[in-house]
């Protein structure tokens, strides 16, 4: 799984037409200020086993908005974070996971886009040094197999 | 060379802390709007062929330009797109090698970010299918390597 962390102080967005691959029932127009938005990409690698990478990746996303004293969180699929991705099923699976387990955070409120539509966003990011971090989660390693804070 | 395509309909970004790798002599603060926002990614392969890498970028962004019917571009380095980048001075040498050869173009307005700092950013993207799109370049070979279009 590929995880982009931005610190941002706004994020908004509004799901605008289906892909063939478009989730249902979703929140189709959705905001939150002064979060952290979590662009996501479940990968087939993550398919072994998905418990744990929604796992890992629930641990990396609280400990991160935890060090940056953020309470809200968007959850937002990013394919193009990966050329190896899960399939749709197994993706939204991951992503529903993972909004559920923060969502039972006290004190953190979760928001997802849905999967599988174009949507219009906008983003702001806050430019401090932790407010780009990028996350690759490999399930079944005992720790995220590679940390980056961006340099350029 | 990883490239991620946004139709924007705003781009504004602010240069604010130096990383190690900071790049003198650019612009701290710009902005488009009605721009096709390019975040890029040089990788080492590039380093192999560099002129081949640039030429096909540049097309890429052409086209898609040309496609969108965009006058204005972004030129935005985006190191989290790759797991396996090309030495700060190659991925220096590529952005500005793209900047030149598009603002040569008659009627492409072309900004370009400055590499090597924490920079906050606003973003806006307008949703439609072709409105976000990647593509990865591998210098030498014949045509662009995968083209992806958007799906979730
Ligand atoms: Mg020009």
């Amino acid at each position: 799984m590929r995880l982009l962390l931005i610190h941002s102080d706004h994020i908004e967005y509004e799901a605008r037409k289906k892909t063939k691959l478009a989730e249902e029932a979703a929140v189709m127009q959705d905001m939150l200020d002064e979060a952290l938005t979590v662009f996501c990409a479940v990968e087939s690698a993550d398919e072994e086993n998905m418990d744990d990478a929604v796992r890992q990746a629930v641990a990396e996303i609280r400990s991160t908005a935890g060090q940056l004293n953020v309470a809200n969180i968007m959850i937002y699929p990013y394919a193009h974070l990966s050329s190896d991705l899960a399939s749709p099923e197994a993706a939204v699976g991951a992503l529903k996971g993972i909004e559920e387990a923060l969502a039972a955070d006290e004190g953190l409120t979760v928001k997802r886009a849905p999967f599988g539509w174009y949507k219009a966003f906008t983003l702001s990011c806050k430019g401090h040094p932790l407010s780009e971090l990028s996350r690759t989660i490999v399930p079944g390693a005992a720790e995220t197999a590679a940390k980056k804070e961006i340099e350029h």
